[in-house]
């Protein structure tokens, strides 16, 4: 049972994942969204653009966060500090929904090829704009690039660990697992050479 | 003017490439390339066993390339130094057709979205199996994790080098670009903490 009260928006992100699972991405159509939800489609313009906006306003979201979280890091941090406040801005945005909702996404994501397409993009485009937050901080590019990689690793691990279905206890907030796992790729970066 | 004479396998590529990009990916068919290669459709299939194997064959054998230069590095070897090993002999067997072929094959990713989708998630095949290949060494798997990364940046930034069309000169070896490329991410390294 979850133990958020889903609002009209997240019962349409709901519904979407169930369809495109079932039937597809492309063969889903935002009336049949709407209609699974119990929810009419002028609701579901209320809330999304378009079918397709239902994925991207979660990275969208993601994304920014990240970027706010390195462009408000200390003047005086290291490439891994700014990362970890960024890490920090966004894993403290996920909320108990982002967690219940992640078996749904990751099924939805594995039996639809062009969701696994938009996925890899996705990662793509939140490790560009990363990479550029870190370069305006005046971090040299390839350092910015490499710092890049280690957060989007940790923000993937600690997620995983968050959202794993073998957890039968609260597991807490993302940020401890994010800060966790960010701890970790850091000893690690000492063991490379 | 290429310096290059292509045979048979390689003018089925460049067909496939050019028409990808005038056309898309979807819309060509084996017919198309093989007309367009000025061969028959039963050549293509020597070669080839679909349309979507033109991209994968490059794929499989970079991968293989990488995975077996991290098994044949020296027992001692550290995780950088095992991916230095990779990027040797992946770099070592891409020759000028390779060279020649990336701004066709650039133009086809940038006019199909199908394509980018394909690229983005070839790179997660790469990282996956080198991540591997350095954990059956003994590397503890968060350390696997960031060496890989490094090396598939590395790779990238060697290879965006070799085939940078700004080059007035002959760009020498794709190896001496991963090489460099490595060591400056190496350093880069040690400036994150």
């Amino acid at each position: 049972m979850p133990r958020w009260k889903p609002d009209a928006k997240q019962r349409l992100v709901v519904a979407a994942l169930s369809l495109f699972t079932e039937q597809g991405y492309d063969a889903t159509t935002v009336a049949e969204i709407a209609e699974r939800a119990g929810l009419t489609r002028s609701t579901f313009f209320r809330h999304f653009g378009d079918k397709r906006e239902i994925l991207a306003a979660g990275q969208t979201t993601l994304s920014r966060l990240l970027v706010e979280g390195i462009e408000g890091a200390p003047a005086g941090a290291t490439p891994l500090q700014a990362v970890a406040a960024g890490l920090e801005r966004a894993s403290g945005a996920m909320t108990s929904f982002n967690r219940e909702l992640s078996p749904l996404l990751r099924a939805a994501i594995e039996a639809n090829e062009e969701l696994q397409h938009r996925d890899a993009l996705k990662i793509i485009g939140l490790a560009a704009a990363m990479t550029e937050a870190l370069i305006q901080r005046g971090i040299a590019e390839a350092t910015a690039h490499v710092a890049t990689e280690i957060g989007v690793l940790a923000f993937k691990r600690g997620f995983a660990r968050w959202t794993d279905p073998a957890h039968d206890h609260d597991p807490g907030e993302l940020a401890t697992h994010t800060r966790a796992a960010l701890a970790e790729l850091t000893t690690a970066v000492t063991e490379l050479r």
